[in-house]
């Protein structure tokens, strides 16, 4: 439905955040990037079933402040990914480094937000800086072809 | 441009963040605004003076980690406030509102990086928030000719 | 006891959260109680008349979150006020001590609350926990003839 | 030792918040569940055998705190979980959602609490949210024979 | 220097951590820092006349905690405050310092103690390092005598 | 005195925190040490590479704040790891159990620090308390040669 180029359907491609890959195989060395959005669909699914009228408003407000505005798409990622690194949430921090690839963001820009991550956040931030990188790069392996 | 009222040595005016508020006499209604950087400038006075290498080092790099490089100096004082905000610490939102606004930034884009930070943070923020809008009519106001 | 001032406009009394109280004359021992209540309001007016629809729609979810449902209205605000007892937020505290009451919460059944913060959050709670008690007070106090 | 009913030990049939399980052969489908018993029991019974007696004794006020008083063990079953959540610690959500769910929490109720994180935490609570809901699916599957 | 007023009951002199300042006449320039302690006592006092027995437990432990052991009263002091200074919590650093200044603490021991928090914890630790170091000279001038 | 075994280049060894070990074959029953001081490695390495020069900096300002000054090596570890332990990241915690055992420090010594994480942090340390005595046993398994 969404063409060749979207083998791995992300969120740009379809334009819903929250889209799942589905079942393609993938190569092996690819895994840990694509367990994690795997993982993130299959109980994102199950909890905007399961959850309230409240769970499902938030998962859509959670989208909707990240669509540009007066600020673009690519700083509003790279604000979601300060923040998520100075709260230490690898998750958040691996979904904002792949989004903010997706939107444009340059590895120079991207390590200038983990420099500033790293200075109000601290060495504390180290242990989560050094999975952000190494995410990055499977993003851009994952994103060759895209 | 700014004129006659910009006298208070401001971080963008000097080139140094911490350049310290001469003993001018301010309107009353100010007065919120210059006591927060009367004390932060006194107190950082006595930091680097007492403090080690390592503190005045420390202080140094905070510095250099918001110039302009491949991001520009208003998205890096608006990544600082998204931080900031989400770590909850009122003495540095209000440090980067000020910052974010001698750089450019719009209340429409203050109040994106606000959203931001109210939906990685939640409500918690809130209190923080109410401050920060508070604390920008400050600035604004400060910065009526700038 | 507090008499006709008690037609400060409260939580329960109007079914809105988020209520101004008007200016009336409140008794000087109530006043940390009121410019609580106060600033709370008047920057709550700003924020959702100056925020966006993200803003604004963040702001009413908060309010649903704690209405009755499988769980109590005294309950939720009691899960509330842990939760802000470990993030460790005065304001946030204060709303849910002040929520909390409304909806009956005793003495006992608050610090079998502060307790479990306590234990969960550590010795870092107590500061809060100092605060939460003797805000507790202040709202008794108001409360009396409510 | 414990006993025919107590195939798995848990914290509701023995009375103890830290019995271990003992070494019996479960089906290999609840094994990260188990693991994660396992694991929690062997390293408290290290902690309590080498720690200081305030060690022992902080370990010991932690399980009183969650016993019945003014508020029933379900209701700080759940106060546990809300802080738990918001201070994003798997474990300690896992534990709490487990203890809620032998306490008798339903499913709404449960999500009742989620709603009250989310909302207090923001989204840098839903990766625990997701492994929540997936651990309470791993408990309720558990919890058919118990 | 301070003379008479020293005979405000401190907690080496008294052995006591929480023993509370009576009403003795201060010197003004002393009030921020006794306000401080005052506060804290009145609010313990109530806390404990009010609270569980877990309540007790806890503050008893929290004194037990930094009672010299394997390692002595001074680097407990510190640990506590390297805990507080990067968990943010201004009343804790202010009393980790007096704590640590009467435990025979220098200025350069208390400065290379809040490098680490500085580093670990980042910039957002700065404003709370600005009231420690205020919050040090008050202490040095009060036990100038002691 | 500590034989071949010890060719792996540890902190105390080669001078330099930093340091990563070579490709020599080590027992399997080491592997968990090994495996988190090897990606710890191979990160940094990365990061110092492609980083800024604000990265670097930072980096070099972590190791500097543990130097010995005014407070010995040991007792700097401890405040890293009192830091770490209450802030919940366990490489941090990880990183300094190792760096603290380096430096002398007895078991005695580290429990009367996890007591203090314990008391200031709460129960939400215990998973990481966990995690930090099966490391401990695992270093000292390591450093039994040393």
């Amino acid at each position: 439905m969404v063409g060749q180029a979207s083998r791995l359907p992300c969120v740009m491609d379809t334009g819903r955040r929250d889209a799942c890959p589905t079942g393609q195989n993938l190569p092996s060395s690819m895994s840990r990037y694509d367990e994690f959005r795997a993982f993130r669909c299959e109980m994102n699914e199950k909890i905007l079933a399961r959850g309230t009228t409240t769970t499902r408003r938030f998962f859509n407000l959670d989208t909707r402040a990240y669509e540009p505005g007066a600020l673009d798409a690519k700083t509003k990622e790279l604000l979601g990914l300060s923040a998520s690194m100075v709260l230490r949430c690898d998750d958040c921090i691996a979904y904002h480094v792949d989004q903010s690839i997706k939107a444009g963001a340059s590895d120079e820009e991207l390590f200038e937000v983990f420099d500033i991550a790293l200075i109000v956040g601290g060495s504390i931030v180290i242990p989560h800086l050094r999975r952000a990188v190494e995410f990055s790069e499977l993003c851009r392996a994952r994103g060759g072809s895209d």
